[in-house]
Protein backbone atom coordinates (compact mmCIF):
# COMPACT_ATOMS: atom_id res chain seq x y z
CA UNK A 1 0.00 0.00 0.00
CA UNK A 2 3.06 2.30 -0.66
CA UNK A 3 0.62 3.81 -3.07
CA UNK A 4 -1.36 5.43 -1.17
CA UNK A 5 -2.37 9.01 -1.36
CA UNK A 6 -4.85 11.31 0.68
CA UNK A 7 -7.39 13.74 0.55
CA UNK A 8 -9.02 16.42 3.05
CA UNK A 9 -12.64 17.94 2.75
CA UNK A 10 -12.92 20.50 5.18
CA UNK A 11 -16.56 20.92 5.73
CA UNK A 12 -18.00 24.65 7.31
CA UNK A 13 -19.41 27.91 6.34
CA UNK A 14 -17.80 29.39 9.33
CA UNK A 15 -14.49 29.04 7.44
CA UNK A 16 -15.48 30.46 3.91
CA UNK A 17 -17.12 33.38 5.97
CA UNK A 18 -13.58 34.04 7.31
CA UNK A 19 -14.39 33.90 10.84
CA UNK A 20 -12.59 30.74 11.94
CA UNK A 21 -8.74 29.93 10.60
CA UNK A 22 -8.85 26.76 9.98
CA UNK A 23 -6.38 24.95 11.56
CA UNK A 24 -7.43 20.83 11.10
CA UNK A 25 -6.23 20.21 7.31
CA UNK A 26 -2.59 21.89 8.02
CA UNK A 27 -2.27 19.70 11.08
CA UNK A 28 -3.29 16.78 9.38
CA UNK A 29 -0.67 18.40 6.40
CA UNK A 30 2.28 17.55 8.51
CA UNK A 31 1.06 14.48 10.20
CA UNK A 32 0.66 13.09 6.61
CA UNK A 33 4.08 14.14 5.38
CA UNK A 34 5.83 12.72 8.76
CA UNK A 35 4.24 9.55 7.44
CA UNK A 36 5.19 9.65 3.80
CA UNK A 37 1.50 9.55 2.77
CA UNK A 38 1.25 12.68 -0.33
CA UNK A 39 -1.85 14.86 0.05
CA UNK A 40 -3.45 15.69 -3.00
CA UNK A 41 -6.07 18.39 -2.04
CA UNK A 42 -7.72 20.27 0.40
CA UNK A 43 -10.99 21.65 -0.55
CA UNK A 44 -13.23 23.64 2.05
CA UNK A 45 -17.07 23.42 1.29
CA UNK A 46 -19.70 25.17 2.82
CA UNK A 47 -22.50 23.32 5.07
CA UNK A 48 -24.67 21.80 1.98
CA UNK A 49 -25.24 18.55 0.84
CA UNK A 50 -24.50 19.71 -2.74
CA UNK A 51 -20.95 21.24 -1.87
CA UNK A 52 -20.10 18.33 -0.13
CA UNK A 53 -21.46 15.70 -2.63
CA UNK A 54 -19.38 17.15 -5.45
CA UNK A 55 -16.44 17.54 -3.03
CA UNK A 56 -16.58 13.92 -2.02
CA UNK A 57 -17.30 12.66 -5.79
CA UNK A 58 -14.08 14.81 -6.81
CA UNK A 59 -11.68 12.71 -4.46
CA UNK A 60 -13.38 9.35 -4.50
CA UNK A 61 -12.56 9.73 -8.14
CA UNK A 62 -8.95 10.13 -7.62
CA UNK A 63 -5.93 7.34 -7.81
CA UNK A 64 -6.59 4.64 -5.01
CA UNK A 65 -5.95 3.44 -2.37
CA UNK A 66 -6.78 6.71 -1.15
CA UNK A 67 -7.39 8.31 2.67
CA UNK A 68 -10.07 11.03 2.60
CA UNK A 69 -10.53 12.62 5.66
CA UNK A 70 -12.85 15.01 6.44
CA UNK A 71 -13.01 17.43 9.41
CA UNK A 72 -16.33 19.49 11.08
CA UNK A 73 -19.99 19.29 10.84
CA UNK A 74 -21.17 16.03 12.82
CA UNK A 75 -22.77 17.92 15.77
CA UNK A 76 -26.01 18.07 17.24
CA UNK A 77 -27.52 20.98 15.09
CA UNK A 78 -29.27 22.13 11.93
CA UNK A 79 -25.95 22.90 10.15
CA UNK A 80 -24.29 19.73 10.76
CA UNK A 81 -24.81 17.46 7.85
CA UNK A 82 -21.58 15.64 6.98
CA UNK A 83 -23.11 12.05 7.92
CA UNK A 84 -26.29 12.61 5.43
CA UNK A 85 -23.84 14.13 2.58
CA UNK A 86 -21.24 11.06 2.81
CA UNK A 87 -24.40 8.67 2.97
CA UNK A 88 -25.90 10.03 -0.04
CA UNK A 89 -22.99 10.66 -2.13
CA UNK A 90 -22.40 6.89 -1.50
CA UNK A 91 -25.70 5.68 -2.32
CA UNK A 92 -26.06 4.34 1.47
CA UNK A 93 -28.93 4.22 4.20
CA UNK A 94 -28.68 5.99 7.60
CA UNK A 95 -28.62 3.36 10.67
CA UNK A 96 -28.35 4.12 14.09
CA UNK A 97 -24.37 3.24 14.87
CA UNK A 98 -24.82 1.68 18.66
CA UNK A 99 -21.39 2.83 19.97
CA UNK A 100 -22.58 6.23 19.16
CA UNK A 101 -26.07 5.86 20.48
CA UNK A 102 -24.91 4.71 23.52
CA UNK A 103 -22.65 7.57 24.44
CA UNK A 104 -25.65 9.91 23.52
CA UNK A 105 -27.60 7.96 26.28
CA UNK A 106 -24.76 8.75 29.19
CA UNK A 107 -24.44 12.23 27.82
CA UNK A 108 -28.21 12.31 28.29
CA UNK A 109 -28.20 11.19 31.64
CA UNK A 110 -25.16 13.02 32.48
CA UNK A 111 -27.32 16.25 31.45
CA UNK A 112 -30.48 15.12 33.67
CA UNK A 113 -27.59 14.36 36.22
CA UNK A 114 -27.26 17.74 36.55
CA UNK A 115 -30.73 19.02 37.29
CA UNK A 116 -31.60 19.92 33.83
CA UNK A 117 -34.65 19.02 32.25
CA UNK A 118 -33.72 16.67 28.78
CA UNK A 119 -36.72 17.76 26.52
CA UNK A 120 -38.14 15.40 24.14
CA UNK A 121 -36.72 18.02 21.52
CA UNK A 122 -33.27 17.77 23.33
CA UNK A 123 -33.30 14.20 22.98
CA UNK A 124 -34.22 13.93 19.69
CA UNK A 125 -31.50 16.45 18.15
CA UNK A 126 -28.91 14.52 20.02
CA UNK A 127 -29.88 10.93 18.98
CA UNK A 128 -29.41 12.40 15.33
CA UNK A 129 -26.04 12.36 15.77
CA UNK A 130 -25.97 8.70 15.91
CA UNK A 131 -27.51 8.00 12.31
CA UNK A 132 -24.47 7.04 10.25
CA UNK A 133 -23.71 5.83 6.48
CA UNK A 134 -24.65 1.94 6.49
CA UNK A 135 -21.00 0.40 6.82
CA UNK A 136 -19.83 2.96 9.49
CA UNK A 137 -17.25 1.85 12.39
CA UNK A 138 -16.22 4.15 15.27
CA UNK A 139 -12.41 4.78 15.54
CA UNK A 140 -10.31 4.51 19.00
CA UNK A 141 -9.09 7.89 20.50
CA UNK A 142 -12.56 10.09 20.40
CA UNK A 143 -13.65 11.26 23.38
CA UNK A 144 -17.02 13.22 22.70
CA UNK A 145 -20.31 12.31 21.95
CA UNK A 146 -19.67 12.95 18.12
CA UNK A 147 -16.60 10.46 17.71
CA UNK A 148 -13.94 9.81 14.77
CA UNK A 149 -15.53 6.89 12.14
CA UNK A 150 -14.52 5.59 9.69
CA UNK A 151 -16.04 3.26 6.90
CA UNK A 152 -15.06 1.63 3.84
CA UNK A 153 -15.14 1.92 -0.01
CA UNK A 154 -14.51 -0.89 -2.54
CA UNK A 155 -13.10 -2.97 -0.08
CA UNK A 156 -11.65 0.35 2.07
CA UNK A 157 -7.48 0.87 2.10
CA UNK A 158 -6.39 -2.74 3.07
CA UNK A 159 -7.99 -3.91 -0.59
CA UNK A 160 -6.94 -0.78 -2.76
CA UNK A 161 -10.08 1.15 -1.95
CA UNK A 162 -10.83 3.94 -0.33
CA UNK A 163 -11.10 4.73 3.39
CA UNK A 164 -13.02 7.52 4.22
CA UNK A 165 -12.94 8.97 8.23
CA UNK A 166 -14.95 11.52 9.11
CA UNK A 167 -13.44 13.47 12.18
CA UNK A 168 -15.13 16.10 14.36
CA UNK A 169 -14.13 19.87 13.34
CA UNK A 170 -12.79 20.77 16.97
CA UNK A 171 -8.92 20.75 16.78
CA UNK A 172 -8.48 18.46 20.10
CA UNK A 173 -11.05 16.03 19.22
CA UNK A 174 -9.43 15.41 15.60
CA UNK A 175 -6.09 15.38 16.67
CA UNK A 176 -6.88 12.67 19.52
CA UNK A 177 -8.44 10.57 16.71
CA UNK A 178 -5.53 10.60 14.41
CA UNK A 179 -3.09 9.67 16.54
CA UNK A 180 -5.21 7.42 18.80
CA UNK A 181 -7.33 5.65 15.37
CA UNK A 182 -6.46 6.73 12.46
CA UNK A 183 -2.37 5.97 12.76
CA UNK A 184 -2.58 2.46 14.55
CA UNK A 185 -5.99 1.06 13.07
CA UNK A 186 -5.36 2.22 9.32
CA UNK A 187 -2.07 3.30 8.65
CA UNK A 188 -0.05 1.42 10.53
CA UNK A 189 3.20 0.00 8.95
CA UNK A 190 1.84 2.34 5.48
CA UNK A 191 3.68 5.00 3.81
CA UNK A 192 6.87 5.91 2.56
CA UNK A 193 8.74 7.90 4.52
CA UNK A 194 10.13 11.14 2.61
CA UNK A 195 13.76 12.43 3.43
CA UNK A 196 13.62 16.05 3.68
CA UNK A 197 16.30 18.65 3.18
CA UNK A 198 15.96 22.38 3.64
CA UNK A 199 18.43 24.70 3.61
CA UNK A 200 17.99 28.68 3.79
CA UNK A 201 20.03 31.63 2.20
CA UNK A 202 19.89 34.96 2.06
CA UNK A 203 20.36 36.15 -1.73
CA UNK A 204 16.75 36.83 -3.83
CA UNK A 205 14.91 33.82 -4.99
CA UNK A 206 15.94 34.43 -8.51
CA UNK A 207 19.82 34.01 -7.75
CA UNK A 208 19.54 30.51 -7.53
CA UNK A 209 17.54 29.73 -10.61
CA UNK A 210 20.80 28.49 -12.63
CA UNK A 211 20.99 25.93 -9.95
CA UNK A 212 17.58 25.27 -9.92
CA UNK A 213 17.47 24.55 -13.41
CA UNK A 214 20.37 21.65 -12.94
CA UNK A 215 18.24 19.89 -9.86
CA UNK A 216 15.44 19.63 -12.52
CA UNK A 217 17.70 18.10 -15.16
CA UNK A 218 19.92 15.82 -13.02
CA UNK A 219 17.77 15.33 -10.32
CA UNK A 220 14.09 14.70 -11.53
CA UNK A 221 12.81 12.40 -9.15
CA UNK A 222 13.93 14.99 -6.15
CA UNK A 223 10.70 17.54 -5.66
CA UNK A 224 12.27 21.12 -5.07
CA UNK A 225 11.07 23.89 -3.58
CA UNK A 226 11.92 27.23 -2.96
CA UNK A 227 9.70 30.27 -1.28
CA UNK A 228 11.15 33.34 -1.40
CA UNK A 229 11.82 35.70 1.56
CA UNK A 230 14.31 38.15 3.10
CA UNK A 231 15.82 34.61 4.40
CA UNK A 232 14.59 32.19 1.15
CA UNK A 233 14.00 28.60 2.25
CA UNK A 234 14.64 25.94 0.00
CA UNK A 235 13.12 22.36 -0.15
CA UNK A 236 14.18 19.21 -1.33
CA UNK A 237 12.45 16.13 -0.95
CA UNK A 238 12.26 12.52 -2.09
CA UNK A 239 14.64 8.77 -1.75
CA UNK A 240 17.20 9.99 0.62
CA UNK A 241 20.43 9.45 -1.38
CA UNK A 242 19.43 11.61 -3.93
CA UNK A 243 17.68 14.57 -2.04
CA UNK A 244 21.38 14.61 0.10
CA UNK A 245 22.73 14.61 -3.55
CA UNK A 246 20.66 17.31 -4.73
CA UNK A 247 21.36 19.21 -1.91
CA UNK A 248 25.11 19.03 -1.97
CA UNK A 249 24.94 20.66 -5.57
CA UNK A 250 22.76 23.35 -4.06
CA UNK A 251 25.00 23.80 -0.70
CA UNK A 252 28.31 24.07 -3.31
CA UNK A 253 26.11 26.66 -5.53
CA UNK A 254 25.61 28.55 -2.16
CA UNK A 255 29.40 28.23 -1.12
CA UNK A 256 30.20 29.78 -4.94
CA UNK A 257 27.76 32.89 -4.16
CA UNK A 258 29.35 33.50 -0.60
CA UNK A 259 32.71 34.00 -1.87
CA UNK A 260 31.85 35.83 -4.97
CA UNK A 261 32.30 39.92 -3.84
CA UNK A 262 29.35 41.20 -6.23
CA UNK A 263 26.71 38.27 -4.96
CA UNK A 264 28.12 39.34 -1.75
CA UNK A 265 26.94 43.14 -2.14
CA UNK A 266 23.69 41.89 -3.21
CA UNK A 267 22.96 40.02 -0.34
CA UNK A 268 23.38 43.03 1.81
CA UNK A 269 21.41 44.93 -0.62
CA UNK A 270 18.57 42.39 -0.79
CA UNK A 271 18.49 42.42 3.09
CA UNK A 272 18.32 46.21 3.19
CA UNK A 273 15.57 46.32 0.60
CA UNK A 274 13.17 43.95 1.96
CA UNK A 275 10.39 45.50 3.72
CA UNK A 276 7.77 42.84 4.63
CA UNK B 1 -23.77 42.83 -9.62
CA UNK B 2 -25.26 41.87 -6.36
CA UNK B 3 -25.26 38.02 -7.01
CA UNK B 4 -21.50 37.88 -7.30
CA UNK B 5 -19.73 34.92 -5.98
CA UNK B 6 -16.24 34.25 -5.24
CA UNK B 7 -13.85 31.24 -5.08
CA UNK B 8 -9.90 30.91 -3.95
CA UNK B 9 -7.64 28.20 -5.75
CA UNK B 10 -4.79 28.08 -3.25
CA UNK B 11 -1.03 27.05 -4.81
CA UNK B 12 1.51 25.24 -3.28
CA UNK B 13 3.14 21.97 -2.57
CA UNK B 14 4.42 23.26 0.65
CA UNK B 15 0.76 24.03 2.40
CA UNK B 16 -0.22 20.65 1.02
CA UNK B 17 3.38 18.90 2.37
CA UNK B 18 2.30 20.40 5.99
CA UNK B 19 5.41 22.92 5.82
CA UNK B 20 3.66 25.92 5.26
CA UNK B 21 0.28 27.23 7.05
CA UNK B 22 -1.82 29.04 4.74
CA UNK B 23 -3.17 32.27 5.92
CA UNK B 24 -3.89 33.93 2.59
CA UNK B 25 -7.20 32.09 2.00
CA UNK B 26 -8.58 32.84 5.99
CA UNK B 27 -7.37 37.11 4.99
CA UNK B 28 -9.24 36.65 2.42
CA UNK B 29 -12.34 35.15 3.49
CA UNK B 30 -12.67 37.65 6.03
CA UNK B 31 -12.05 40.59 3.39
CA UNK B 32 -15.20 39.26 0.96
CA UNK B 33 -17.14 38.52 4.36
CA UNK B 34 -17.06 41.96 5.34
CA UNK B 35 -17.42 43.27 2.04
CA UNK B 36 -20.43 41.22 1.52
CA UNK B 37 -19.30 38.43 -1.24
CA UNK B 38 -19.93 34.92 -0.61
CA UNK B 39 -17.19 32.34 -0.87
CA UNK B 40 -18.30 29.10 -1.99
CA UNK B 41 -15.11 27.09 -1.83
CA UNK B 42 -11.34 26.88 -1.21
CA UNK B 43 -9.35 24.61 -3.04
CA UNK B 44 -5.45 24.11 -2.02
CA UNK B 45 -3.78 22.13 -4.92
CA UNK B 46 -0.57 20.90 -5.82
CA UNK B 47 2.33 22.60 -8.48
CA UNK B 48 1.01 20.99 -11.30
CA UNK B 49 -0.25 21.79 -14.69
CA UNK B 50 -2.81 19.21 -14.22
CA UNK B 51 -3.99 20.05 -10.63
CA UNK B 52 -4.57 23.68 -11.32
CA UNK B 53 -6.39 23.37 -14.10
CA UNK B 54 -8.77 20.62 -12.63
CA UNK B 55 -9.30 23.07 -9.74
CA UNK B 56 -9.62 26.59 -11.98
CA UNK B 57 -12.36 24.68 -14.60
CA UNK B 58 -14.36 23.49 -11.22
CA UNK B 59 -14.74 27.20 -10.19
CA UNK B 60 -14.92 28.33 -13.73
CA UNK B 61 -18.16 26.31 -13.99
CA UNK B 62 -20.20 27.91 -10.78
CA UNK B 63 -22.64 30.71 -10.82
CA UNK B 64 -21.55 33.92 -12.49
CA UNK B 65 -20.11 36.79 -11.74
CA UNK B 66 -17.80 35.34 -10.20
CA UNK B 67 -14.55 36.52 -8.67
CA UNK B 68 -11.75 33.53 -8.79
CA UNK B 69 -9.02 34.66 -6.80
CA UNK B 70 -5.39 32.56 -7.25
CA UNK B 71 -2.55 32.74 -4.21
CA UNK B 72 1.18 31.50 -5.38
CA UNK B 73 3.26 30.14 -7.77
CA UNK B 74 3.83 33.05 -9.82
CA UNK B 75 7.76 33.53 -8.87
CA UNK B 76 10.74 32.61 -11.23
CA UNK B 77 11.17 29.09 -9.89
CA UNK B 78 10.34 26.13 -11.72
CA UNK B 79 8.29 24.86 -9.65
CA UNK B 80 5.91 28.45 -10.37
CA UNK B 81 3.50 27.09 -12.86
CA UNK B 82 0.25 29.62 -12.25
CA UNK B 83 0.79 31.89 -15.59
CA UNK B 84 0.70 28.96 -17.95
CA UNK B 85 -1.55 26.79 -15.77
CA UNK B 86 -4.07 29.77 -16.68
CA UNK B 87 -3.53 30.03 -20.05
CA UNK B 88 -3.85 26.26 -21.06
CA UNK B 89 -7.14 26.09 -19.39
CA UNK B 90 -8.32 29.15 -20.84
CA UNK B 91 -6.53 27.98 -24.02
CA UNK B 92 -4.83 31.10 -24.42
CA UNK B 93 -1.59 32.06 -25.29
CA UNK B 94 1.51 33.20 -23.20
CA UNK B 95 2.39 37.25 -23.78
CA UNK B 96 4.89 39.25 -22.64
CA UNK B 97 3.69 41.69 -20.45
CA UNK B 98 5.34 44.81 -20.68
CA UNK B 99 4.30 46.59 -17.33
CA UNK B 100 5.90 43.43 -15.58
CA UNK B 101 8.88 43.05 -18.20
CA UNK B 102 10.04 46.45 -17.38
CA UNK B 103 9.94 45.79 -13.48
CA UNK B 104 12.19 42.84 -14.33
CA UNK B 105 14.17 44.72 -16.27
CA UNK B 106 14.57 47.55 -13.13
CA UNK B 107 15.23 44.26 -11.01
CA UNK B 108 18.35 43.20 -12.77
CA UNK B 109 19.58 46.69 -13.21
CA UNK B 110 19.34 47.32 -9.57
CA UNK B 111 21.23 43.71 -8.79
CA UNK B 112 23.92 44.39 -11.59
CA UNK B 113 24.12 48.03 -9.74
CA UNK B 114 24.90 46.08 -6.42
CA UNK B 115 28.19 44.51 -8.15
CA UNK B 116 26.26 41.30 -8.42
CA UNK B 117 26.98 39.46 -11.56
CA UNK B 118 23.73 38.81 -13.72
CA UNK B 119 24.13 35.84 -15.71
CA UNK B 120 22.34 35.08 -19.42
CA UNK B 121 20.37 32.14 -17.29
CA UNK B 122 19.44 34.81 -14.02
CA UNK B 123 17.95 37.04 -17.24
CA UNK B 124 15.67 34.42 -18.71
CA UNK B 125 14.47 32.75 -15.54
CA UNK B 126 13.51 36.17 -14.11
CA UNK B 127 12.05 37.27 -18.19
CA UNK B 128 9.81 34.30 -17.48
CA UNK B 129 7.61 36.31 -14.67
CA UNK B 130 6.12 38.81 -17.52
CA UNK B 131 4.92 36.09 -19.55
CA UNK B 132 1.11 35.96 -18.65
CA UNK B 133 -2.03 34.69 -20.31
CA UNK B 134 -3.02 37.03 -23.10
CA UNK B 135 -5.47 39.43 -22.43
CA UNK B 136 -4.11 39.85 -18.70
CA UNK B 137 -3.78 43.41 -16.70
CA UNK B 138 -1.79 44.76 -13.78
CA UNK B 139 -3.58 45.75 -10.65
CA UNK B 140 -2.61 48.65 -8.43
CA UNK B 141 -1.06 47.52 -5.11
CA UNK B 142 1.60 45.58 -6.70
CA UNK B 143 5.17 46.67 -5.37
CA UNK B 144 7.03 43.46 -6.58
CA UNK B 145 8.61 42.33 -9.50
CA UNK B 146 5.67 39.26 -9.45
CA UNK B 147 2.52 41.91 -9.16
CA UNK B 148 -1.14 40.84 -8.72
CA UNK B 149 -2.74 40.62 -12.45
CA UNK B 150 -5.90 40.04 -13.31
CA UNK B 151 -7.90 38.88 -16.62
CA UNK B 152 -11.56 38.20 -17.63
CA UNK B 153 -13.83 35.60 -19.01
CA UNK B 154 -17.09 36.19 -20.75
CA UNK B 155 -16.61 40.10 -20.21
CA UNK B 156 -15.32 39.38 -16.39
CA UNK B 157 -17.37 40.63 -13.47
CA UNK B 158 -18.57 44.45 -15.40
CA UNK B 159 -20.38 42.03 -17.74
CA UNK B 160 -21.76 39.02 -15.83
CA UNK B 161 -18.41 36.88 -16.56
CA UNK B 162 -15.50 35.83 -14.41
CA UNK B 163 -12.32 37.77 -13.26
CA UNK B 164 -9.53 35.79 -12.63
CA UNK B 165 -7.28 37.46 -10.08
CA UNK B 166 -4.02 35.94 -9.98
CA UNK B 167 -1.90 37.09 -6.84
CA UNK B 168 1.50 36.26 -5.38
CA UNK B 169 1.87 33.99 -2.26
CA UNK B 170 3.37 36.09 -0.13
CA UNK B 171 0.76 37.29 2.31
CA UNK B 172 2.21 41.02 2.74
CA UNK B 173 2.30 41.68 -1.29
CA UNK B 174 -1.39 40.19 -1.62
CA UNK B 175 -2.94 41.75 1.02
CA UNK B 176 -1.50 45.11 -0.52
CA UNK B 177 -2.47 44.21 -4.04
CA UNK B 178 -6.26 42.89 -2.62
CA UNK B 179 -6.67 46.50 -0.60
CA UNK B 180 -5.24 48.67 -3.50
CA UNK B 181 -6.09 46.93 -6.40
CA UNK B 182 -8.68 44.29 -6.05
CA UNK B 183 -10.96 46.56 -3.86
CA UNK B 184 -10.98 50.05 -5.37
CA UNK B 185 -10.72 48.20 -9.32
CA UNK B 186 -13.13 45.13 -9.20
CA UNK B 187 -15.28 45.63 -6.43
CA UNK B 188 -16.06 49.68 -5.87
CA UNK B 189 -20.29 49.62 -5.53
CA UNK B 190 -20.29 45.82 -5.27
CA UNK B 191 -21.97 43.24 -2.39
CA UNK B 192 -24.53 43.07 -0.40
CA UNK B 193 -23.02 43.92 3.17
CA UNK B 194 -24.57 41.01 5.33
CA UNK B 195 -25.94 41.98 9.02
CA UNK B 196 -24.00 39.11 11.22
CA UNK B 197 -24.87 38.76 14.90
CA UNK B 198 -23.17 36.63 17.55
CA UNK B 199 -23.92 35.35 20.56
CA UNK B 200 -21.46 33.05 22.76
CA UNK B 201 -23.18 31.04 25.71
CA UNK B 202 -21.80 28.54 28.30
CA UNK B 203 -24.62 25.60 27.91
CA UNK B 204 -23.75 22.46 25.65
CA UNK B 205 -24.32 23.33 22.38
CA UNK B 206 -27.21 20.63 22.29
CA UNK B 207 -28.99 22.60 25.09
CA UNK B 208 -30.06 25.30 22.09
CA UNK B 209 -31.17 22.73 19.51
CA UNK B 210 -35.31 23.33 20.21
CA UNK B 211 -34.58 27.28 19.75
CA UNK B 212 -32.09 26.10 16.54
CA UNK B 213 -35.10 24.40 15.05
CA UNK B 214 -37.58 27.32 16.24
CA UNK B 215 -34.80 29.08 13.53
CA UNK B 216 -34.74 26.92 10.93
CA UNK B 217 -38.75 27.33 10.75
CA UNK B 218 -39.26 30.68 11.37
CA UNK B 219 -36.25 32.02 9.71
CA UNK B 220 -35.23 30.20 6.53
CA UNK B 221 -33.45 33.14 5.25
CA UNK B 222 -31.15 33.72 8.17
CA UNK B 223 -27.83 32.02 7.97
CA UNK B 224 -27.27 29.86 11.27
CA UNK B 225 -23.94 28.80 12.56
CA UNK B 226 -23.32 27.21 16.05
CA UNK B 227 -19.18 26.44 17.13
CA UNK B 228 -19.33 24.09 20.10
CA UNK B 229 -16.72 24.63 22.84
CA UNK B 230 -16.78 25.38 26.76
CA UNK B 231 -18.05 29.09 25.34
CA UNK B 232 -20.13 28.40 22.65
CA UNK B 233 -20.68 30.71 19.46
CA UNK B 234 -24.06 31.01 17.80
CA UNK B 235 -23.65 33.73 14.61
CA UNK B 236 -26.57 34.78 12.98
CA UNK B 237 -26.36 36.50 9.11
CA UNK B 238 -28.47 37.49 6.51
CA UNK B 239 -30.57 41.31 6.05
CA UNK B 240 -30.45 43.18 9.03
CA UNK B 241 -33.90 43.17 10.38
CA UNK B 242 -34.41 39.44 9.93
CA UNK B 243 -30.83 38.77 11.61
CA UNK B 244 -31.96 41.03 14.75
CA UNK B 245 -35.34 39.40 14.61
CA UNK B 246 -34.06 36.05 15.38
CA UNK B 247 -31.49 37.28 17.58
CA UNK B 248 -34.09 38.11 19.98
CA UNK B 249 -35.48 34.75 19.72
CA UNK B 250 -32.33 33.08 20.86
CA UNK B 251 -31.41 36.14 23.19
CA UNK B 252 -35.00 35.39 25.13
CA UNK B 253 -34.54 31.68 25.27
CA UNK B 254 -31.19 31.72 26.47
CA UNK B 255 -32.88 34.32 29.23
CA UNK B 256 -34.99 31.30 30.22
CA UNK B 257 -32.14 29.05 30.62
CA UNK B 258 -30.61 31.44 32.50
CA UNK B 259 -33.48 31.64 35.18
CA UNK B 260 -33.98 27.77 35.14
CA UNK B 261 -31.86 26.28 38.04
CA UNK B 262 -31.33 22.84 36.30
CA UNK B 263 -29.88 24.89 33.56
CA UNK B 264 -27.74 26.42 35.28
CA UNK B 265 -26.67 23.42 37.17
CA UNK B 266 -25.58 22.02 33.82
CA UNK B 267 -23.74 25.17 32.85
CA UNK B 268 -22.15 24.53 35.86
CA UNK B 269 -21.10 20.88 35.06
CA UNK B 270 -20.42 21.74 31.59
CA UNK B 271 -17.79 24.26 32.50
CA UNK B 272 -16.32 22.19 34.78
CA UNK B 273 -15.79 18.99 32.28
CA UNK B 274 -14.27 20.64 29.47
CA UNK B 275 -11.09 19.66 29.03
CA UNK B 276 -10.16 21.26 25.44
Amino acid sequence: MSDLRASIVVIGDEILGGFVHDTNSHWLAGQLQTHGIPLDRVQTVPDTMAAIDEGLRMELGRSRPRLIMTSGGIGSTPDDLTMEAVAATLGRGLVVNEDIDHRITLALEWTAGTGATVTADHERAMRRMARVPEGTYLLQGARGVAPGVALDVDGGLADGGVTIVILPGIPGELKRIYSDGIVPELLAGVGTPQHVVEMTHGYPESSLNPVFDRLVAEFPDVHLGSYPGKQCTIRLKGERGKVEAAGAVVRAYLDELDDDPGANELKTAWAARWTD
